[in-house]
């Protein structure tokens, strides 16, 4: 099973609109620096899962056919707005697994054109092609699932948004044991508990509870990339820090 | 003034996801024939207005403080979703003026961010530098207004999404007499009433309607592409079809 960053960043992610911070400077001039909203693409065998779907240009880059279902996080814009334009395609139905969420995100439950929005709950298990997805339910503004992905003896877990974990996810994630643990963290260390996302303070912890192989950090805005471009030694030998187009078990 | 069509399509324009009929192809080969979400720039003096934001790279190609203000016809995803990374930025805020609609789209006005959201009402006109705008209502599945734009002796009204207009609409259009009248057209003729845009049939009455000294047709379609091509003189000579980047008043 291969993971493919395809956007690693939060919605303050270099370059920033008007930020002419250095992160953001560089990311300007250096395509390979930006970081596109956090998504992955998940292979195994025949079957290849969207992870969320904000990337502007998904169907440029996803063609019809390409792949077999989006999972999505959570309907937040930035994790969902590249539906936008897809739906309106001419084709086969694309199953979109996502959480129980009655609003979704503007109109798209409203006009799905080619969409199959299919609700998904919390532990409970279920196979698309070889891979076995547990979704497990994380801490945000909008409820929101994240993923536990198995294909033979690799277990991915995709994590965001969130902030913390409840404690039946913590419990589930360290009895699961995955061999990488993909995590929201937005923000640089932060005094008081932050809204919504982790900082690195909170994310080293949950990390810490879970104790996975490998842990790996999205979802990243351009003041954590400042963060960390001044306290490059701050992680784990275990601990990476995502960037786009990395890819996992290659 | 200057008009710069920045995008031209409907959300089915070419290359539309999953489509391979000829004219999608053939825009999937060539750049230079593919339909933006409709959009366009406005330029007068030292003035720069967008009009509608359905450009998913808005904010690389209109970076801050290179534009005045938005006018926004409605807030259906492919005429906003290219604020929904903006709004994160930083700096100054930015103008956004659109009709009333206490829905907006998806969470744009509780998360507003850098976007000052601006309500204006259809026949009250206003100014933004030296042009003076009259928005008119159109008919539309969510409120929706069409702009007319003064600058010296040019008017131009920008008419999307809508099919026909109100009579108070036309009877304003018609002694407004445009120079130039830009106006949606999404579809081939068809036989029965088109819901929500013009076919051929009702935008060639609409213009027939105001008398402007030239009809510019936008939001354009795959299927009416297709058409065009098998009935290229069809429309009268003052009557053109818009494609990306044309500029009017050069």
């Amino acid at each position: 099973m291969h993971l493919t960053f395809i956007g690693t960043g939060s919605t303050s992610a270099a370059p920033l609109y008007g930020c002419h911070c250095d992160v953001c400077t560089a990311a300007r001039k250096n395509p390979t620096l930006k970081r596109n909203p956090a998504s992955a693409l998940i292979e195994a065998g025949d079957t290849r899962l969207l992870l969320d779907a904000g990337l502007h240009n998904l169907g440029e880059r996803f063609p019809a056919g390409s792949f077999n279902a989006f999972l999505i996080t959570h309907f937040h814009a930035d994790h969902v707005q590249g539906l936008f334009p897809i739906r309106w395609g001419v084709g086969e139905k694309i199953a979109v697994y996502g959480p129980p969420d009655i609003e979704g995100c503007a109109d798209l439950y409203k006009n799905p054109g080619l969409l199959d929005f299919i609700t998904i709950h919390k532990f409970e298990p279920f196979n698309i092609g070889e891979i076995t997805i547990t979704p497990v339910p994380l801490i945000h503004s909008k409820p929101t699932l994240g993923y536990c992905l198995e294909w033979r003896d690799t277990r991915i877990a995709y994590l965001t948004d969130t902030v913390g974990f409840p404690p039946a996810t913590a419990e589930f994630l360290r009895l699961w044991q995955p061999t990488q643990l993909i995590l929201d963290c937005s923000y640089p260390p932060r005094l008081n508990m932050p809204k919504g996302h982790n900082d690195v303070t909170r994310a080293l912890e949950s990390i810490a509870q879970v104790q996975p192989q490998q842990a790996f950090l999205t979802h990243i805005g351009h003041e954590l990339d400042t963060w960390l471009n001044q306290h490059p030694d701050t992680l784990a030998a275990n601990i990476f820090v995502a960037s786009d187009n990395l890819v996992l078990g290659a």
